[in-house]
């Protein structure tokens, strides 16, 4: 092989690494919006099979992280990327640290459905369960959509929903704290439900988190900590 | 110049860079480390005023992280380190994630602070902040020191812990849902207990993450998503 050559070996071996991660980083997006969507699914039909379904996830989730961190390290390590593709490298190894955390959310949802089934079924606080929970599973699924086509504009619009996810999060939990009060008998149920929206709410900026990533791997603009007006003109700039 | 000196000044600047984040995270510990006990003892003394400073070092915290973070991602850029180094740079950016959201958990429990102390005072629930507060305040604090000193035996020590701090947040919260069934007008006041109980039950966690990235940059192990026993085995081993 002449040098040309090799060197073009070198660099197609590498795209296909870069490529790899990319490819390893959406499977277990996947998976992890499969847990999120079933834990929802298991605490709205008091389907504790669900619940088991999404907890045995849990450890395959956690070796989709390690491997796909061990193969970041190998790459920065051996292959010593520059610019944007230390930029993907770095946004894919921070954006598996969230889907790792949004796995952990999923789980504690899935705990909360398997001791919500025992007590028996309840209508209170399901509407803002069925209703946060879709709005953060849609955050999740832009977010790994931008991440896939390195889109701007839509990683833009999930910072905006995180915005009106933490409103909507604020007004139930006021709601919950109003329901114990009038039923005592209905605390630990309700702390329950509780818990079960801060998880939500959390997988919501977990979601933010990505659609952040994504920003700064498109653009190398660090957009984290600023006002969403703040990151939709730094991000169009 | 000739070539060896030149690699020597090389290796030396290199040298520099490594010292600084790694200097730069510790001091960026200490500010998140002063927010965690400025924001227990605002909670304990009903403090409005040590809680409004609280929140007032959050930017300079963020600003931190950030500019640590930039530094992170030029010397892999620049300098493409490997082995040990590559670990050290890979453990920094991974740590200040954690120590930015440690200083989250505490501006969180300084405006529980804030809140509670409008409501004038309550015994009820302190001795557990109190002591879940001492708690993960010392797991910080030695998970710095392994950090500072690549100490893996004291970054064990913070994984182990951090499982007594899970069972004891656990009784903690029984006990508030207890109260809140006993006297349902506390109900509002307890959730702000229970909600400083759970930042610093998260806080415990981030601390046990910085023990673990010590364990992966002195032995190249990764023992996230592993047991108590298997850590001490293989970070051991």
């Amino acid at each position: 092989m002449d040098n040309m050559n090799l060197d073009q070996h070198i660099s197609q071996r590498f795209n296909q690494d870069l490529e790899e991660i990319r490819s390893d980083l959406l499977e277990m997006g996947g998976i992890v919006e499969n847990q999120v969507v079933d834990a929802i699914a298991a605490l709205m039909d008091a389907d504790s099979e669900k619940a088991s379904k999404v907890l045995k996830t849990e450890d395959k989730v956690d070796i989709k992280e390690k491997s796909i961190d061990e193969e970041c390290t190998q790459i920065l390590a051996r292959r010593q990327p520059a610019a944007s593709d230390l930029r993907l490298v770095l946004a894919v190894s921070k954006t598996i640290l969230d889907l790792e955390r949004i796995g952990d959310e999923a789980a504690k949802i899935a705990r909360y459905a398997i001791e919500l089934s025992e007590e028996g079924e309840s209508p209170r606080g399901y509407i803002e369960i069925r209703h946060i929970g879709n709005c953060v599973h849609k955050m999740l699924h832009d977010a790994l959509d931008a991440f896939a086509r390195f889109d701007v504009e839509q990683a833009i619009k999930v910072v905006k929903q995180d915005k009106s996810v933490d409103q909507d999060y604020a007004t139930a939990i006021r709601e919950m704290i109003t329901y114990m009060f009038e039923d005592p008998h209905s605390i630990t149920r309700m702390m329950n439900i509780i818990w079960a929206l801060r998880a939500l709410e959390r997988i919501g900026d977990h979601g933010r988190n990505i659609a952040e990533q994504v920003i700064y791997l498109v653009k190398g603009k660090d957009v984290r900590h600023i006002s969403y007006k703040e990151v939709k003109e730094k991000a169009r700039s």
